[in-house]
C-alpha cells in the first residue's frame, strides 16, 4: 500500500505545470512508498487558480499562501512563486513543519537562502530545490561516469546557457510571465536564471568553486515595464560570463545569455579530464557525448551515447532503447527520487544547503561583475 | 463541460502501457469535448491484468475479451494484443457498435484487414489505427510542408527502419513478450513490425505505391520456441528492403532489419522533390532536416529545425520553445486527435481503410520476396 | 636516386586535373623509388591542350593518341578520356607495353572490359582504375577494421551515392563538360558514373555479389543535345537503385541519383556486423563512425573517429592530428600506392581485372532494371 | 607571362613543409602575374635543411640566414623560425629592402612587434603574417557575410582552441620540434599559439577588443628540458581564458588548451547578432554553420552550408561541388592573395601592423592573467 503525500502547489505558472505533471506521472512510472495528491493549489487570483486546479486535479484552491501552509491535511508545499518570494513562504512553511519544494533559485541571494536554510534545519523538515537538470539520464549517467573514475584528474569544465527570446526592444519587462526580466522580483537576470542550473551541475560533477572574475550586459537598457506602463530601466543582466577556479584545480568557464540568436534554450556542458571527456546539450538532451582516451588509438572517437537503454538511469522505468524521452522527465525523476529520500530519510539533493552552494557563487558572480575585481566564493 | 469516452482496453504490454499513459495525459495538455475514462483493463491473466489497471488506474478488470466488448459502460475498445486477434476482436467489437482504436498492423494481410473495413463501416463505428508516427510533430511538420508544395516535384523517397536487438542466437521467439518473432501471432517480422510504420508514414506523404520488388532474409535459422520449449525453424522474416514506384512517378526505396548493429530503433526517412527536401529519424524526433534550394546559393545548406516552438505541430501545448518532448507523446497527439475527430465527425486517420493501404503494400512485398517478381500492390 | 616514370596523359577535364595534382604531388609526401614525370599531354584540340600541358608542366604535347603511345619516351599512359574510348586506348596501350592507369568505370560493358584485361595480361604491362575512394584515409581505416574481423559475420550493406545537378530540364546533354548525360559516351548514367563508386568499395570491402534486383528512371525525358543541337531523347539513366545479394551471405542495398536536392556528392556507405558497425560518407570524407558493440553498455555509442592521426591510413605523411585532407588527396595516395606497386611487382588494386568484377554487377544491374527480373552476376 | 618571385625559407619544421606545398601548387590552381620560384632554404643544420630542399626543390641551401638575406637572386624570406628569432630577422630583411612572410605569431610581444613594425613601414617592403584560418574558404565566406550585415548589430563572439596533446608528464619541453613548450623560444604557451589565432579572426570578423580579464594555468608544473637534460619548471601556460569586450558593445569569450582530451585541433568561432549567428571549427573546417532569423519561422534552423561550391571563396579554383579541400589549401589562398597584392599594390592582411593588434591583445591577456585585474588593451 502506498501512502499520500498531500500537495500544496503555490503559483500556476509554466514551472507549475511542471511539477504537476510530475507529481501525476510518478506513481505510473516509479514504484515509491509515498503518493503524491494534488491537494491544493493556491495564488491571488482565484479564477486563474481555479483553472489551473481544474486542469490538473487539484482538490481545491486557496488564495492565501498563508492558508495554504496552515492546512492539516498538507504535508508538503511546493514554492512556485516568483524568487523575491521564496524565504518568507519557506520560512513559513518551515515554522508550520511543513515538507518544501522550493524552485530555483533557492533565493535572492545567500544571505536570505542561509536563513532559510536555517528554518529548515532548525524544524527538521525535508526539503529540495527544483535544479532539474541533474536528473536527465544522460546528465545522472554523467555524474556516474564521473564518480567511477572514468575521466581521472580533471582539467577543464565548462558550461553555457544559450537563449535568444529578448533580442527584440519591443518586449516589455516585469509582471506575470515576464518578471524574470526585473530585478526586483528576479534578483538578477541571467545569473540566476540560467548560470544557476549551470553552477548546479557543475558544482555536483566537479565540486566547489574558489572564485570568480565575471562580466555582465544589458543590451536594451530601457523596456516598458507591465507593472508601471513606462519606460524604465532595464535592471537585470541580459549576458553574464566568467571565469572560475574549481577547488579542485580545474578551470571553469561559464556563459549565459538571452541574446544568442539561434539558440533556443542551449545548455551546454562539458568537462574534460586525463582520460577523458563528456559533453552534454539540452537541445538534445537524451545523448551523452564521451571520449575515452585509452580506447585503441586507431579508432578513438568521440562516441554519441543515445541515453536509452535499461541500464541507463532512470530509462528502465519508461519505454524500450531507441525511444526518446523529454525535457519534462527529468522533474518526474527529481519526484520519484525525492519520494524515495522520505522513505530512506537519505536527502535526495539538492538540499536547501546544496543551493546555497550556487547561491554563493552567483552572489561573486555579480559582485565580480559589479567591481571588476576576481572574488572569492563566500 | 467534458463527456466520457469510457475506454476498454485488450493487453497490457509495451504499448498497452503507451496508450494508458496517452489517455491519462492528454486532458492536461489538450481542451477536447471528450476524456477518456479508464474503465477497464482486459486479458487472460486476471493476476497481471489486475497489476496493471491498479498501476494505469482501470476501474475494473476482465479476463474474457467478449464480457468486455458486451458492457454497456465501455464506448471504445483499444486492441493491443498480437497481430493474429486483431480481426476477430475487431470484428465483434464492430457488431457490438464499439468505436475502435487498433494497434497497427491492421491486420495479419490485407483479406483480413479487408473484412475487418467491411465491418467497422457497415456498423459506422469510429476507428483509427495506432500509426503513431504521423503525430511526431517533426513528422506532422514535414506533412505539412509537403501538403504546401515547398518541395515541388518529388523524385525519391526512401525510408529505414533498423534495429539491432536479435543478433544474438540464443533469444528464443515466440510467447509473450516475443510474440512478434513468431509468424503464427505476428504475421511476418519487420515487414509488419517496422516498415508497416514506414509504409504508412510514406503514404501519408507521398501518395500511393504502385508495384514493388522486395527480398526478405532470416539470418538465424533456428531458435528456441517459447511455446514449445524446443528448437524450431524460425518463420518471420529478420530484414526485407524492397524498391517501389510511387504512383506520383517517384522512386521508393525501403529497408527493415533487427541486425544492424548500433541501431536501437532508427528510423529514418528522407524525401526528395525539386524545390527542396526532408529528413526525419527517430533518434532525433525533435529535428527535421529541411533543404530549401530556393535559398540564396551561397547560404543554402541543410536546416537543422528544433521542432519545439509554438508554431509547430501540437507544440504549443507543451512546454516552452527549446524543450524537447519524446515519444511517447506521438500517442496523446494521436488521442487528441481522435477526441476531436469525434466531437467533428471528420475521420482522424489512418483509418482501418487508410490502415489496409499499408497491409496492402506489404503483402505486396512478401509476395514479391517470395516470388522473386515485381509485383503490383492489390 | 629515384627513377623517373614517364606520364603521358589523354584528356585534360575534371580527372585530367585530379591525376596530374597527384603526379606533381606525391614526392613531396611519400616516399618512392619512382618519380612521376609528366612528359606529355594529349587531347585533339592543340591549343587547349597546350594550356593544360602548360598549367600542370607538361613537357609537350600531342593531338593523337596513337603517336603519344607510339612515343619511346613515355612509361605510362593515363585514359582520362569518356568511357567509350577506354577499350580501343588501352588495348593499344597494351599492346604497346604501356603501363595502364585507366579511369573508371573500365568499360562501357563487361565484354569491352573482358578483352581490356586479356589485353593487359596478355602483354604484361602494370595496370590500375581510377577507383579512387578506397584511398579516402577513412574508408582504408574501415577495410583494415573489417579485415581484423572486428565486425564479424557481417548482415548488411547499403551505399548510396546523392546528387542534384541534373534537376534543372534547362541542362542540355552531350559533348564536352557534359559526356556524362549521353550513353553513347558514358554507357550509361549514374549506374556507371556514381553506382561504380560504391560497387568498387563494396566488394573490396564486402566480397563479391551473386544477383541483383535493380530498377532504374530517367526523369527527364527529353534534353537540348549538344552535338546535334537538336531537342533529344535521354539515354541515360537519372537515377538507380539495386537490392542484392553478397556471397558472404548479406544483404545489400544501392541507391544512386542526380535529383536529391541538397545533395552534391554525396557518397555514404554502412556495413553491418553482428560485433560492429561502420559508416562513411563524402561530404565529412575525414571522418569515419564506428560502433562497437563489445564497449561497455552504459557508454556504447557511434564513435566519430576524425581519422587525421599519424596511425592512420596514410596520415602520417600529411600534417598534424586534427588537420583535414580532401578529395584531392585520395588521388595522390592512388598513385603513391601504385609507384610502390611497380617496386615490390604486387600489383595495386583495383587492377583491370578487379575491375571488370564492377563492371559485370552494373551490367547485371542495367540487364535487371530492363527486364524487371533478379539477375546473376555474370 | 609570369614574373617569378625568388623566395628564400627559412625554417624547414611544420609550417615550412605548409608553407613550400603552398608555394608550390599556388600556379597550379590560381592565375597570378607573380610566380613563387623556391630559391633557397636556410637552417643551420646543412643536411637537414638539404633534405628538406631536396624534398621540395628548393634550388640551394644557405646555413647563415644572414648570408641568405643578402643574397641578390632572393625577392621574399619567409621566417619560419621559433617566435624568439622573428624581430631580428624581419629588421634584417626589411634593412635588406627583402619582401617578408612572417610565421604567427609576430612577434614575443608588442614592443619587439612595433619595432618590426617600424622597420617594414620605413622600408616600405611588402608583408604579411601567416594567420592562415582568416582564408578558410568557410571563415572567408563569415567575413562576407558579416560584411553584408547579414547578422546585424553584434552581441556575441566566443571561440576556443582546445588541444590534448601534452597531458601525459613524460612529454619533455624545449629544442627542436617542442621549443612551443619553452617561453624562452616561443614567448608564451597556448596564448601566442593557439588563442593569437582565435584573435587575429575575431579582430576580423568583429573589429578591435578594449579590455580583457584573463586567467592562465600550467597543470605540469615541471618536465625535462630537451636543451639541459634537467628537469625544469615550465614556463608557459598550458591553458589560457579570457573576457573581453569588443570596441562595437559585443562580449567576447576566448579559451584555449593542450589538456582537453579528445580535442586534436579544435578552433570553434561562434558571432551571435541580432539578425543571425555564425559557427565554424577547424575539425570540419569545410562547413560553415548559418542561423538565419528572417527566415519563416516554423522552417528556421541552424543551415550547414558544405562550403564547396563554385560561389564560395576560393572554390571555383578546386574541384567541383561537394568535394572537400582540407587545411593545407589555406596556405595556397594566403600566397595567391599575397601574389595578387604585390600585383595591384593593395596589401593582402594580416599585414605586420594588423598582426601587431593581436600581439597587443595576447600582451594584455597575459597581463590580467598575472595582475589579476581587468586589462586595457594597449
Amino acid at each position: 500500500m502506498t501512502k499520500p503525500l498531500n500537495i500544496g502547489m503555490i503559483g500556476y505558472g509554466f514551472m507549475g505545470r511542471a511539477h504537476s505533471n510530475a507529481y501525476n506521472r510518478v506513481s505510473d512510472f516509479f514504484d515509491t512508498e509515498y503518493t503524491p495528491v494534488l491537494k491544493a493549489a493556491c495564488a491571488r487570483n482565484a479564477e486563474n487558480v481555479q483553472a489551473f486546479a481544474d486542469n490538473w486535479g487539484y482538490e481545491s484552491i486557496e488564495t492565501d499562501w498563508r492558508k495554504l501552509i496552515a492546512r492539516d491535511d498538507i504535508d508538503a508545499i511546493d514554492i512556485c512563486v516568483p524568487n523575491n518570494l521564496h524565504k518568507e513562504m519557506a520560512i513559513a512553511c518551515a515554522e508550520a513543519g511543513k515538507i518544501i519544494l522550493c524552485e530555483k533559485p533557492l533565493a535572492m541571494n545567500s544571505e536570505e537562502g542561509e536563513e532559510m536554510c536555517q528554518a529548515v534545519e532548525k524544524a527538521g523538515v525535508a526539503n529540495i530545490v527544483w535544479y532539474n537538470y541533474r536528473r536527465i539520464p544522460a546528465v545522472t549517467l554523467a555524474k556516474q561516469l564521473i564518480e567511477e573514475g572514468k575521466l581521472g584528474r580533471i582539467f577543464h569544465y565548462r558550461a553555457n546557457f544559450l537563449q535568444d527570446w529578448t533580442i527584440s526592444d519591443d518586449l516589455p519587462q516585469g509582471g506575470a510571465a515576464l518578471w524574470r526580466l526585473d530585478a526586483a522580483a528576479a534578483g538578477s537576470g541571467v545569473t540566476g536564471d540560467l548560470l544557476a542550473h549551470c553552477i548546479d551541475t557543475a558544482i555536483w560533477l566537479n565540486g566547489g568553486v574558489s572564485n570568480v572574475s565575471a562580466m555582465t550586459e544589458t543590451f536594451i537598457k530601457e523596456r516598458k515595464h507591465n507593472l508601471t506602463g513606462k519606460v524604465e530601466p532595464v535592471t537585470i543582466d541580459d549576458a553574464c560570463a566568467f571565469l572560475c577556479h574549481f577547488s579542485n584545480g580545474s578551470l571553469g568557464l561559464f556563459e549565459s545569455t538571452r541574446y544568442a540568436r539561434g539558440h533556443k534554450a542551449l545548455y551546454t556542458l562539458e568537462i574534460n579530464g586525463e582520460h577523458g571527456s563528456l559533453k552534454w546539450d539540452l537541445h538534445d538532451l537524451h545523448r551523452l557525448d564521451y571520449f575515452d582516451h585509452r580506447d585503441e588509438g586507431r579508432v578513438r572517437g568521440w562516441r554519441s551515447i543515445h541515453v536509452t537503454d535499461g541500464d541507463h538511469p532512470y530509462m528502465d522505468k519508461w519505454w524500450v532503447p531507441g525511444l526518446q524521452i523529454g525535457y519534462e522527465h527529468s522533474f518526474v525523476h527529481q519526484v520519484a527520487d525525492f519520494l524515495e529520500s522520505l522513505s530512506t530519510g537519505k536527502p535526495a539533493g539538492p538540499t536547501f544547503r546544496d543551493a546555497l552552494e550556487t547561491q554563493r557563487i552567483c552572489d561573486a558572480v555579480l559582485a565580480s561583475a559589479e567591481s571588476g575585481q576576481w572574488t572569492d566564493v563566500g
